[in-house]
């Protein structure tokens, strides 16, 4: 039996394992939306070399994969989908709050005026997160994300954001799993944002989220003792993302997905164990079907790890010449209720 | 299929299932060390009420059950295993490096004098800990803690440290999986330490193993990127438990067990939820086939959380009357190659 066929057994939510099989899950064809290139033999090259009794073998309980989110399982521009819900937030609460209409941040946000909120420094941007992620109890914030995200569409293509993933980065799931794999998120996104969709998205349960977070303080609200995100924030990116492997997963993944600078130390870390590893990048360069940039983007630059892919034999894979479809053909997700 | 099964199939290491087996998983009876007293009474009300279709069920994603490891998995006396591995390995490092013995935690550890040792206060003992804990790559440090267990005994029982776990617990762990609940370790021990021995000894896999942890850099040691434990330590106790678990988890658990104040928050956490709820306590009365402890004690100290126990309706085991038996008939576990 095979851990994805365990992850449905657990799921017990027919609609959900449903949509996963709709999506491309445990598709006949693994892999269905690689074109037959270099990126897809390296793949099935890497997983078979692995699994296969021999030198390179690894145990199933050491088959860790760890993949980034924005921008390599979802889309991530033109603006990070949670800072699209901070300043969709941000708005709500300058409504109630006309004060806060002084912060740059929020201003813009009330304004819905997409040439303002771009032109906001990443600093304001990030006081909008922080203010709209703090002062919540966590099971507060979740609700507030999943209501969001029920509503909310990307202005381009016009779908959930929650649609707005890569059909081949979820066969790519899809076939490690079918191989063992225990496959965890490690992204710069909110932990508790992401816990809202990464089960029924990705089948990636909360516990296997592993994200940048708030500090919480133990109180009580109404007699019951809960989380209360306080506004000091602990960013899962960079050298933070395998320092947050050891801590969370405490072995050293042997596959990591990434697709910009923030993925290069969790791609370096992930790449310097003994035996085989794998290391893959998600090059941007499809502005037809979705969006081209790389070195110069504000947003998911990718540049050093660029470089790095060349020289340490990374596989770089090409969203023009690799992927048969971007997104999946269901533009409806199940919402939450 | 249940979980455990699921666990079983993942754990793919021959010698861990037969010895989980041996040891009372899955054994013919469910909880066959426990009594038929109140307490196991209780267990089984509680895990028949949350897996029976009705007002009180829950889904199997959300059946998540934390264990302290210390006082409630195994004996934390005469003094916690950890600080006995702490202080083996400052006289090994007072060896190497003489000058530390200036300091009083080192020196009474290089004594190896069990009444110099009782004498430290609960801060040097802690510096100890930290200093033995640091400036070694996570790899390094798991190595030397599988290496100390190996070979370490516990003074009155004279068995490895792994194997002075309490076998009605390892039944009530499994008795859980049966049912497809999802079992963390939530711990003030360092998530490095138990991350050596939670897999073999109580199916715990790594990434479910939550405690105490160090900063760590990451960094390059003979070219290979790895992750190096620094002198600063997150004490994974009282209030931080549930922000751990909020951290890690991303749910609010249904089962709590713990032995100790420094279980308190974890179980108001775990059972102030919506729902039914179960906190455990083991109260440690056995002083003849254990240690007798509470309020008075330094180590495990167990008082707030033993008055909070009476008027919140959580479960207080008695080890002497709910308990056929304390530890596992088998002495030896198969050792880390």
């Amino acid at each position: 039996m095979t851990r994805f066929m365990r992850l449905l057994v657990r799921a017990s939510a027919p609609a959900a394992a449903a949509w996963l099989l709709s999506a491309g899950f445990a598709s006949a064809e693994a892999l269905a939306s690689w074109h037959d290139t270099n990126s897809r033999r390296a793949i099935e090259s890497f997983v078979t070399t692995v699994t296969t009794p021999g030198a390179d073998f690894v145990p199933p309980a050491e088959r860790i994969a760890v993949f980034d989110n924005d921008g390599t399982l979802w889309t991530e521009q033109p603006i990070y989908t949670e800072f699209a819900f901070s300043l969709a937030r941000a708005a709500e609460m300058a409504k109630a709050d006309p004060q806060l209409l002084a912060k740059p941040g929020f201003k813009a946000a009330a304004s819905g005026d997409p040439k303002q909120i771009a032109a906001l420094s990443e600093k304001d941007l990030l006081k909008v997160v922080v203010a709209t992620h703090a002062n919540v109890t966590t099971e507060e914030f979740a609700q507030a994300a999943k209501t969001w995200l029920a509503q909310a569409r990307h202005p381009r293509f016009h779908r959930a954001y929650d649609t707005a993933v890569y059909q081949p980065m979820l066969e790519l799931i899809s076939y490690l799993r079918e191989h063992d794999f225990n496959v965890f998120i490690v992204s710069g996104g909110d932990a508790d944002f992401m816990r809202t969709f990464a089960e029924r998205t990705y089948g990636v349960p909360p516990d296997q989220v592993i994200g940048s977070s708030s500090t919480t303080q133990f109180d009580q609200r109404n007699g019951r003792w809960v989380l209360v995100r306080q506004p000091q924030m602990s960013i899962d990116d960079k050298a933070a993302k395998p320092s947050n492997i050891g801590l969370h997963i405490g072995a050293r993944p042997i596959f990591a997905a990434g697709n910009s600078d923030g993925d290069l130390q969790m791609l370096q870390y992930t790449t310097s164990g003994p035996g085989r590893r794998m290391g893959l990048i998600v090059h941007h360069d499809d502005a037809q079907r979705e969006y081209a940039y790389d070195r110069a983007s504000k947003i998911g630059t990718l540049d050093k790890a660029l470089d790095e892919a060349a020289r340490s034999g990374w596989t770089v894979v090409s969203m023009k010449g690799d992927w048969k479809t971007v997104f999946p053909a269901a533009v409806a997700t199940p919402r939450a209720p």
